[in-house]
């Protein structure tokens, strides 16, 4: 048993494009190990968490975000219960009350529990799990690369990135691998109002490793698709249906509409642990909607006048229609194949 | 002649619902008087403008922004440079130099300047040209009110209220209209990125007004659109092509057809001075591209990482196939009728 302390802090400095993203999450010894995803790209805030309390907390609060990142995050919380003699079933209740919308925690958390009712060790396989995770965003950076060619300009919605995943991304994936591979893509990265994960994280993710490109407000992408400038827009996903309609991002059905509109191949990259067997369409996925503050304040800044009323959801739903196809460990899906890959 | 003061700043306080929006610009003796929009809503500071190029950057910089005040506070540049003394065919090219998408700032500057060559009052006529704008947004108010029912819920982009038109508005025109009428709207305010004239400006009108609203990201317009909580879509425009091609704020474009797909009306509101006769369609429109900054700071916070490149396009062209119709002064109209009505 190791005694809790809290906002142990790790300033790195990141200078050169060819230094890697950090990890978002990391098991160490008997602790998680997070950095703090709220305060980037300026400031590079590591925290050492030993309780499964704080876990949830900081899964809420998003110190950690993006639904892969989420689901190791969470195995990592079962495993943090296990080494503390907390109560497995408690964890279990916790963690998943920590968010509603991303399918990874929920898959990861039964993923533990079942491995600790079996009587096998749940660290090993909290680890294992983020391996998988591992592998298989790698799989999809291969995968997805095949897709792009020379030249190509490719929008993205949000963090989709190491970020998100905590290794190689999902969405960002497929460009990182295109760029290693000097097919020299160029990306247009979404601000993704109202916590600019795009402006905050994917851009920067991006400048680390040299890959150009352009932070535009989320009202622009259409315009740059109108015009020709957008070859193909890949984004992540949180929970994906049997039928292939996808929750993401708020921000991303509009883009997918668009983008259909324009002929422009819309791609979502997740890994098996995003897909939802229990859910057969978009209506069974739960939408998180967040404070109003999200809205209506940026660092401590207000924009709207007192008194104003906003609404937030989270996350919004792309019906399969709008989905050219689904970048996966297991190839590039069509919305029909779904169900045959990723059901029960 | 008088000498130039700049920034007699006037604060006053705005308290009850009751108490209606500010002129955005007047003419007062022998100068403009302007309320410094870049401020709300939290600080209410009034400039007296004495100068042509005073003017000019104020319209650059957004002091006054929305096409038909951009229109008025031009007309009252060409007067002050008549009461000025100065060059008249200089005024008008250092005007028509300070923004170039919205139509109605090259429309006042040709009456005004139509009128000084054929010898009658620049003076007169820029007040004249205001008080026209005056009576077309009343007109657009009370023809706009007719197509909202009781209850509906309408969302809007950016702000083409009070403070864009100097009178009614021309999207919030209707919306006023139908709340005095007791048809009790309900309006989606899409805060809009990056200068969230939204957030700051129609989210403030309408508390002021009364009218109950809700403030979203930009990204959450689709997503209440889709499921069914959104009954028609309003906008204001910076420039009508005689095809029905419309530029507007930056995102309208997204809105137009995402409603589209979810068979949501979507109406553009608009005076005569919008109305471009010279463009055949949206092909011939300027889009402004301005400063990376706006996108990548607020208030002095940077969002991006150092050393991020941003692009900024201020409008984008929603094509006519996307607009169920045009409230103007002359009637609501198809895109195919406009050229009959307001073509040379």
């Amino acid at each position: 048993m190791v005694s809790v302390k809290y906002r142990q802090t790790v300033h790195i400095t990141m200078t050169a494009p060819e230094q890697k993203v950090p990890l978002a999450v990391e098991w160490k010894d008997d602790h998680i190990v997070m950095l703090d995803q709220r305060m980037l790209p300026h400031d590079f805030v590591f925290e050492n968490i030993h309780s499964v309390d704080k876990l949830a907390a900081s899964i809420t609060d998003m110190v950690v975000r993006g639904a892969p990142a989420i689901g190791i995050a969470a195995a990592y919380g079962m495993a943090l219960a296990y080494v503390n003699g907390v109560d497995m079933d408690k964890a279990k209740e916790k963690l998943e009350a920590s968010r509603p919308t991303a399918k990874d925690l929920f898959t990861a958390v039964d993923r533990i529990a079942d491995v600790w009712t079996s009587g096998k060790d749940p660290v090993a396989a909290a680890i294992d799990y983020a391996s998988e995770i591992e592998e298989a965003c790698r799989t999809i950076g291969e995968t997805g690369a095949e897709l792009i060619s020379k030249d190509m300009k490719i929008l993205t919605h949000c963090n989709a990135g190491a970020l998100a995943t905590v290794y190689w991304g999902t969405a960002l994936a497929p460009i990182r691998f295109a760029h290693y591979h000097g097919k020299k893509p160029y990306v247009f990265v979404d601000e993704t109002r109202p916590r600019y994960q795009g402006a905050r994280l994917t851009a920067w993710e991006l400048r680390m490793e040299g890959i150009p490109n352009a932070i535009i407000v989320d009202n622009a992408a259409g315009h740059f698709m109108s015009r020709g400038e957008v070859d193909m827009v890949i984004t992540g996903a949180d929970r994906i249906a049997m039928n292939g309609d996808a929750a993401n991002k708020i921000g991303t059905y509009e883009k997918a509409v668009v983008a259909h509109e324009n002929g422009i191949p819309f791609y979502i990259a997740a890994p098996a642990t995003t897909f939802d067997p229990t859910a057969e369409s978009g209506d069974a996925i739960p939408i998180e909607e967040r404070s109003q503050d999200e809205v209506l304040e940026w660092g401590g800044l207000r924009v709207g006048p007192e008194g104003a009323v906003a609404r937030n959801p989270a996350f919004d739903v792309t019906p399969a229609r709008y989905i050219t196809g689904f970048i996966t460990e297991k190839g590039v899906l069509k919305a029909d194949e779904i169900k045959g890959v990723f059901g029960d």
